[in-house]
């Protein structure tokens, strides 16, 4: 069995401890609170974050030096805005040969990097070559209840993520490999966009075939861009992908189909973001993905009328009138060249 | 303007004909129903269908060669079963220039054979290269409303595709066009296994993760099958594959979806088709897509399972335990090594 330090102590962060838990694992859960750390230390809970007894394998810890120490692996579940402070520390107390794994969806605003790069250049202690995501459809709620659930481990290398699969995987929680892991990061991130979108359909009214439409024309275009900067395209018909999407899209616990869903009710983005009180991550995604898409020269209507309706006060009746009065055209052009022009030898 | 024959006055033959009816062309729809006939000419409703006012422009008819005579296009969007009659009768009475589309989704039982095959078949007036599907994600009720709503139209012959499009695309209806027929009505006869778990999956009391999972595999294995019959795998990623999956698995309106459910929550086979007193068309299609399996040598694991839970008597729960205890895999390995055939010079 084997030492794992999960650093980041929310729902997921939680949810992922008892997954190791159950596997016989020594679990090491950080967090930077105090009182979280005694609470879950006293009462084997967190019931903040998620309703659920923790199993007795699973100890907190607020030094991360300590929880770190000797452990196998490390699993990164922190905000993305809080990835670099949290690498930076982790890298003067873990060991070379302790391996990453994280589990943050996000792309960094600005810099526009994923959460591996970010990663690998806060850390000497790693190579990016050698860093695992994990990924995929999952309420932190189910996990904790044991539901089946499937998720995918990538890493550029494959003997790392066959690793991590194997401290993973169980009778309710299956794990797929891959080494794709700018597909598996891009599709974790990018679904947000699609999200907010969804949201906005609803707010106006529209029914199912509308929502169907977007999430499949909005994967569409995901995928466009995943293939422009290297995703192999598959990747968005897997489980970080459609899966992934599948989830947030008709889930109305999500905060960016809460978001979109104000905003399609006639609601300014100032206001929205107000009514919640947080970071809304499809909002910076679509700024994110809209740059992107501009330096890549990537077509992805759906994104840039999202674009338009955050940042250009165009209302979203406009939008959707517009992306249903573009061009006629073939279903599956830009991306099948794409493929061939990858797969071709 | 065109003169157009819709031959099938249910929900969608009707949604289909406003549509057309609302691009101003003459629009003829069929039934074999006199009574049916009769209402919608003088009331211009088909109320026991499709809550909506039918535009003046739709007229019904009882006679199917005064229906055809002199139309550019026939839309056929009866039920799988009634296709061969229907077209014996139409073959009698079309002319070889008329354009041959339908919307129909199923396999045959024992033949194996999709929608534009039976067609062919059945037709000397027409050429299977000439048959045009189309498909998507569209309840009726909402295209009857004009809510957006987009659909694929494939053809092996490119410009009746287009010339399909043309009839069809307005504001609130987007048609994107494909040459991908098999794919397109594989996609949309397919889907009805997976909507037939998710039900199951529910029923057993399940979540979304689990039932994200199975959209998400049952996708790549109706991917995987799809690709090894010639289809284009990129298909199963659009309105016909993803799309129209969706819609139909997070509706809980779905017939599919209803006997999934009441068979996940342990009613027999027997009892639950008794119980919905008509034909669910997803128990057919685990047949067909069984035997096609075996025959084409695919791996189906989710479709084996439903198999076993239809007509070998293991339990759901046993079937799941199943799925979820399968040798440690790749995400992606085999769809990607058949892409990479399929695409290789």
């Amino acid at each position: 069995m084997a030492k794992v330090a999960v650093l980041g102590a929310g729902s997921w962060g939680t949810a992922l401890s008892i997954v190791l838990a159950d596997n016989g694992h020594e679990v090491r859960l950080w967090s930077h609170r105090p009182e979280q750390v005694q609470t879950i230390n006293e009462s084997n809970r967190n019931d903040r974050y998620l309703d659920a007894a923790l199993p007795p394998e699973i100890r907190a810890y607020e030094d991360m030096g300590e929880a770190v120490r000797g452990t196998d692996a490390v699993v990164i579940v922190v905000p993305t805005k809080a990835i670099r402070e949290v690498c930076r520390k982790l890298d003067d107390v873990v060991d070379r040969k302790t391996s990453i794994v994280h589990a943050s969806k996000g792309i960094e605003p600005v810099t526009l990097k994923r959460v591996s790069q970010m990663i690998s250049e806060e850390m000497r202690q790693c190579t990016y070559e050698d860093i695992v995501v994990l990924s995929g459809p999952s309420h932190a709620e189910e996990v904790a209840m044991r539901q089946p659930t499937t998720v995918t481990v990538a890493s550029l290398n494959e003997e790392e993520a066959r690793l991590i699969q194997d401290l993973f995987i169980n009778e309710s929680f299956r794990v797929y490999t891959s080494t794709d892991l700018l597909g598996i990061e891009f599709g974790g991130a990018l679904k947000n966009i699609i999200a907010l979108g969804a949201g906005i359909s609803d707010g106006l009214g529209y029914g199912d075939n509308a929502k169907a439409a977007l999430i499949t024309r909005g994967l569409a275009e995901i995928s466009r861009l995943g293939t422009s900067m290297g995703a192999n395209p598959l990747s968005f018909l897997g489980l970080s992908g459609v899966g992934d999407l599948i989830v947030t899209c008709t889930s109305t616990h999500s905060r960016n189909w809460r978001a979109g869903n104000l905003l399609g009710k006639g609601n300014r983005l100032d206001d929205v973001l107000d009514e919640m009180g947080m970071v809304v991550e499809g909002v910076r995604t679509v700024k994110a993905a809209h740059q992107f898409a501009i330096d890549q020269n990537v077509e992805m209507p759906i994104t840039s009328g999202l674009y338009q309706i955050l940042f250009e006060e165009k209302t979203p009746k406009d939008v959707v009138e517009q992306l249903m009065n573009r061009t006629k055209r073939e279903e599956m052009d830009d991306l099948a060249k794409q493929l061939m022009e990858r797969y071709s030898c």
